[in-house]
C-alpha cells in the first residue's frame, strides 16, 4: 500500500480533519464552546456546545469553510504550556470545557506540561488552537478536500454523563480518495435498505420497549420461529456429533468468577446483583464456568470422555447506552454455546468435528467459504492471560496444525486470543462486502487447571483434561443482525417465519384458499392467510413487505385447475403451477434446506 | 370432625406443647436461655441457647420430662405485667432474650401491658412462665402424651440474623392421636426414600455447586433431557391450540414493574441490578409485563385476536438462604408460561382450552384427577389488589361458571387470588398422599388497563382486552421435585432420560449388544451401554439405582435366539422376548406416552 494510505497516515489525516472541523465551526459561530474530537473508523467527529442549535442545512457552509482552511495549506505548531498557563489561556478564550480538561490532566494524571497544537495560516498567524496529544499531517493540504463529507448530527453528553451538558456531535466521513468516499457512501445506502432494525420492524421479528429498556430485544412469534429454526439446525448438527444439552441458571455467586479468573478481568462489564442477604451475585456474561460445575459434579473415567455440553442460553453485559445498536450490540445476548471436556489427545478430533459443523451451517444459511483467523496470545503482554507460555505454545501449535489439515484460508493474529486460550475465529463475507466475525472454536488448557478438572485414566491416575469452547452462531442476536442484512430479509424458504402467503382473489375463492392452507399446514408449512377484506394489490404489497417467500394468488382459474399462481418474492417471477407440484417442490426445498426456492 | 381435632384446638395443643418443651428443658438444664417457640404445621419448635451442646441422645430424657409435666395436669394462668416489671422479672431469671423481646414490644409496638402465661403445678406452684399472647389448652392433660415425638435439632440464628447468637432449635411432631403421629412418621420415612435431592444425585439429574451458590440448580444432560421432554409435551399440546413461542430478556428497567404494579408489591423479592450508568434494573420475577410489550408492539385488529404467547423461561426471586430446599424452593426457576391476549368474549373458550391441556398433561404424566381451587380476592382487603370490585366480580363469576361447566371438583378460597386477578389453581395428589398446587389459570382484567392494551374492534374503536395467564407445570424445578418423588424416580418410559440399559454378559456378547444398541438408537430410543469391565451383578444394580426402565441382559442364548432378557426395573419382572418384539412394543409405549412399560 502507498504510504499515504497506511492506517497511521489515515489516522493522522482524520485527526487533522477534526481540527479543521472545529476551526471551521468557530469561524462560522465564534461563541461555540469546543470539547473534544477524535478520529473514528470512517472519519472523525467533534463535540460542540452551540449557542444556538444548528441543523443539516448548515452542513454545506461548514464543508465550504473546511475546504477553504484545507486549501490555505495551514500547518501545525506544537507548544507545551504549564497547567496554569493553559487554564489562563482557555479561560480568556471562554472555553470552559478545555479548562476542565486541563484541570483533570493536572489533578488525575499529575501532568506538568499540557500539549497544545496551533494551526498556522498562510501569513504565519494562529488560526486555531487545540489541547491535543498530536499525530497530525504536516500540512492541511495533505487532506484530500474532495474525499470528506459531513454525515450527521447527534446529541452526546459531555463525558458521557447524562447529568452534564448535552453537546452536539458532528460526524464526518473521510477517506484517502473521492472514490473510496463514494464507495463508502454507496455501501451505507445499500446497508440502510437492509438495516436489520428497519427489516425487523417490517417483518415483525423483534421489538424494543421503552419500559423494558434499550439493548433488550423482545422477540415476536415470527422472530422466535426464525431463532428457533436456526438454533434447531445447529442442535441437529451437534447431536449427530454426540453433544448433549445441559441447563444452567443465569446468575451465580462471584466466587465462580473469582475461580475462573473472569472476575479480575471483566468485573466492570458484569451486571452486579446484591442480594437481600448482602451477597455478591452476578448475571452470567459467559457460560463456561457454570458448565465446568456440571462436569465436576461426578468423577469421570476416561471411558466417559469426551463430555460434550451444548446450551443455547442468554448472557448479559452491562453495556453503555450509547454503545447499543439494534441487535448488533445488546445487553442480553443468547449464545449457542458448547463446551467439550476431553483428554488432550482427543482435542484435535473434537475441533475438527466442530469445524465441520461450522462449515455445514454457514454454507446452508447462505454464506460462502469463511475466512479463518487464528487468534493467538501476545507474548509481550502475558499479564493479560492465564497460564504459562509453554501451555499457550502447545495449544496454538495444535490449532495451527488443525487449520493446515483443514486447508483453511487462514491468517494469524497476535493478541486476539481469549484470556484463557487461543481461538479459531471464522469470518463471513456478507452480500454487500462487509466482513463479520461469526463462529469461534477455542482451545483452553487453563480453565481446567483453575477448576481442577480431570478424568481417571487407564492407569487409575488423575489426568488433567482440556476444554474446547465453541459457538456456531455466537450471539444469536448479532448473528441475526448479519443474517437479516445479508439476505435483506429474503430468507431461505426453510427458515422463513412465514413461508407461504395465501391470497384468495375474492370471497368466492376463500373456500379453495382455506383448503390449500390446511393442506400446507398439515405438512408443517408455515402460512399466513390474507383475506379479501383488503384489495388484492394491497395484499400482494403487504406479502412483499413482509418478505414472505411465496405469495399464492387464487382466483377462478386456479380454483378450476386445482392450481396456484405463485409469486416468488425474491426472484420476482410469477408462474402458475398445479398445487400438487407446488406442495411437492416446497416440501423438498424445506427438507433439503435449499437456499433458493424452486418455483418461479 | 370432633372438636378436639379442629384446626384451632390442634393449634392450641401444639402451642401448649411448646411451653411443655421449654419447661422440660429448663428442668433438665436450668441455665438454658429460652427465646421463642411457635406451633408449626406438624407440631411445634422452641429455640434455646444451651450452656453446653445437647444431642439426639438427649431426646428420650426430654420426652420423658415432657410426659411427666403433661401427666401432672398443669394449668395456665394469665398475667399482664408492665414493661418495667416484665424486664425486671426476666433479668432476675437471667433470660436476656426475653428482656430484649419486652424492650422491643415496648419500643416498637408501644405496648403498655405485656402478656405472660404461667404453668401451675399440682400444688398450685408456678412451674414455668413464658412471655406469650395466649391460645392454650385448659389443662396440659389435654395434650395426648403418646402422640408427640421430638424429631430433630437444627441451628437457627436469633431473629434470623446471622450476626446474632446461634441457637438450637428443637422440633417436635405432635398430633391428636398416636395413630396420626405414626402415619406422619411413616409418610416421612417413605418421603425420605423418594426425596428428590437423593434421587437427583442417584439418577444424575441435577447438581448444586458451592461456587454457583445455593438455590441455583445446574441440570446435567440427563436432567435436561427430562425437562425438555416434559416441556416439549406441554408445547405440543399448546401448539395444537394455536399458541406461538416468543422470547424475552431476563432483565428490565424498573419502569416496567412500576407500570405493572409489581414494583410496589414485590420489590423486596426481586434481584436488583444497578447498572454502570446507575440505572435501576431488575431480574424478572415473572413474564407477564414483558409479554405485554410484544402485544403492544403492533396495533392489533379484532381479526388478530387472540394472540397466544408461550415461553419456557427462567424467573428469579431473592429467596433467603434458609428457605431454600432442593428444587422445591430455588432462586432461579423456569416457568412454562403462557399469556393469552383476547377479547373478553373469547376468554371462556381460551380458558377451556388451557383446562383441557392441564387435564391431558397431568393424566399423561401419571397424576389422577386434579382438585381445583377457585382462588378469589378478599373483599375486605382491597388494598392488596389492583382494580375495582366490579371488575373482580365479573372475572370471578366467569371462572366459577367455567369450573361448573367443566364439572370440576372445585372449592373456593377467598384471599388466594393474584393481585391482578382471580385464579383457577390445580392441585395434584401424589403417590404418598401429599397435595401439591401445580398448574394455574388466571383471568386478568387489570393488567391490560395498566398497559393500555386494546384491539381495534369491528366498529373501528379501541376495545380493552383481557389477559389470561397460564402455566402447566408452573415452575419446572418445583414440578420436577414433585414428579421425581411421585414416581420415586421410576419414570414413564417416554420421559426416562435413559430408557434402556444394555448389558452384554461378557466380551463375546458385545458385538450383539452393540448391534441392538444401534438399532434402538436409530429409532430414537435413549440407551446406556454398560460394558463387561464390571461384573454383571454390579451392572444390574447400577442400572436399578439409575432407575433405567429396562435392563437388557444379553448372553449366549439371547445372541443365538436374537432375543433379549428384559428386566423391568419398576415391576421387578424379568422375561426373555425376541428383540423385534421388544423394539416394537417399546416404540409403541413411547409413541403413546404410556404410563406403564408393556414388557415384564
Amino acid at each position: 500500500m502507498p504510504a499515504k494510505q497506511e492506517p497511521d497516515a489515515l489516522h493522522k489525516m482524520r485527526h487533522s480533519l477534526a481540527h479543521v472541523l472545529a476551526q471551521a465551526v468557530l469561524k462560522l459561530w465564534p461563541k461555540t464552546q469546543i470539547t473534544i474530537g477524535p478520529p473514528i473508523e470512517y472519519g472523525c467527529y467533534y463535540d460542540f456546545l452551540f449557542s444556538k442549535p444548528i441543523s443539516e442545512e448548515d452542513f454545506p457552509a461548514i464543508e465550504k469553510e473546511m475546504r477553504k482552511i484545507i486549501n490555505q495549506g495551514q500547518t501545525f505548531r506544537h507548544e507545551d504550556l504549564s497547567p496554569a498557563d493553559a487554564k489562563k489561556y482557555w479561560k480568556e478564550k471562554k472555553q470552559p470545557f478545555k479548562v476542565e480538561l486541563v484541570e483533570d490532566l493536572e489533578k488525575n494524571e499529575g501532568v506538568k506540561k499540557v500539549s497544545h497544537y496551533a494551526n498556522i495560516g498562510p501569513k504565519g498567524e494562529e488560526t486555531f488552537v487545540d489541547l491535543c496529544r498530536g499525530g497530525h499531517v504536516e500540512n492541511l493540504k495533505e487532506i484530500p478536500a474532495d474525499a470528506f463529507k459531513i454525515m450527521t448530527l447527534a446529541g452526546a453528553y459531555w463525558r458521557g454523563d447524562e447529568k452534564r451538558e448535552q453537546l452536539t456531535r458532528i460526524y464526518v466521513a473521510a477517506f484517502p480518495t473521492k472514490k473510496e468516499l463514494n464507495a463508502y457512501l454507496a455501501l451505507l445506502e445499500e446497508a440502510k435498505k437492509r438495516d436489520h432494525r428497519k427489516l425487523g420492524k417490517e417483518l415483525d421479528l423483534f421489538t424494543f420497549s421503552d419500559l423494558v429498556g434499550p439493548g433488550l430485544p423482545l422477540w415476536t412469534p415470527k422472530g422466535t420461529t426464525l431463532r428457533n429454526l436456526l438454533d434447531g439446525f445447529v442442535w441437529e448438527l451437534r447431536q449427530a456429533k454426540g453433544y448433549e444439552k445441559v441447563t444452567i441458571p443465569h446468575i451465580t455467586k462471584k466466587e465462580l468468577y473469582e475461580t475462573s479468573g473472569h472476575w479480575e478481568k471483566f468485573q466492570n462489564d458484569l451486571f452486579h446483583v446484591k442480594t437481600r442477604e448482602k451477597h455478591d451475585f452476578a448475571m452470567k456474561p459467559m457460560n463456561c464456568p457454570h458448565h465446568t460445575q456440571i462436569f465436576a459434579s461426578q468423577q469421570r473415567s476416561y471411558r466417559d470422555m469426551p463430555q460434550r455440553y451444548a446450551e443455547t442460553t442468554t448472557c448479559y453485559r452491562d453495556e453503555q447506552t450509547g454503545e447499543l445498536h439494534g441487535l448488533s450490540r445488546v445487553r442480553a445476548f443468547t449464545q449457542d454455546d458448547a463446551h467439550v471436556f476431553c483428554r488432550e489427545a482427543q482435542a484435535k478430533e473434537e475441533i475438527l468435528k466442530i469445524w465441520e459443523i461450522v462449515d455445514t451451517f454457514y454454507a446452508t444459511v447462505g454464506f460462502g467459504k469463511l475466512r479463518v483467523r487464528l487468534s493467538l496470545h501476545d507474548p509481550n503482554a502475558m499479564e493479560k492471560y492465564l497460564g504459562k507460555p509453554e501451555v499457550w505454545k502447545r495449544a496454538e501449535d495444535e490449532l495451527r496444525s488443525i487449520a493446515k489439515n483443514r486447508k483453511a484460508d487462514f491468517f494469524e493474529a497476535q493478541g486476539e486470543a481469549a484470556f484463557y486460550g487461543p481461538k479459531v475465529d471464522f469470518i463471513a463475507l456478507d452480500a454487500i462486502g462487509r466482513e463479520w466475525q461469526v463462529a469461534t472454536i477455542q482451545l483452553d488448557m487453563n480453565m481446567p487447571t483453575r477448576f481442577d478438572l480431570y478424568c481417571i485414566n487407564e492407569k487409575g491416575e488423575q489426568e488433567r483434561i482440556v476444554m474446547i469452547h465453541a459457538a456456531i452462531m455466537g450471539s444469536l442476536e448479532r448473528f441475526l443482525s448479519i443474517f437479516i442484512e445479508h439476505h435483506a430479509g429474503l430468507f431461505p424458504l426453510w427458515v422463513a417465519p412465514v413461508q407461504v402467503a395465501l391470497l384468495p382473489v375474492a370471497a368466492p375463492h376463500e373456500d379453495y384458499a382455506r383448503t390449500i392452507e390446511s393442506q400446507l399446514q398439515e405438512e408443517g408449512i408455515r402460512t399466513q392467510y390474507l383475506d379479501p377484506a383488503e384489495s388484492l394489490g394491497k395484499r400482494i404489497r403487504a406479502g412483499e413487505t413482509m418478505k414472505i417467500p411465496y405469495i399464492l394468488v387464487m382466483g377462478d382459474k386456479e380454483v378450476s385447475d386445482k392450481a396456484v399462481a405463485v409469486r416468488n418474492v425474491k426472484s420476482k417471477q410469477q408462474v402458475t403451477v398445479p398445487f400438487s407440484e407446488f406442495l411437492k417442490k416446497t416440501e423438498d426445498d424445506i427438507a433439503e434446506r435449499r437456499l433458493e426456492a424452486s418455483i418461479g
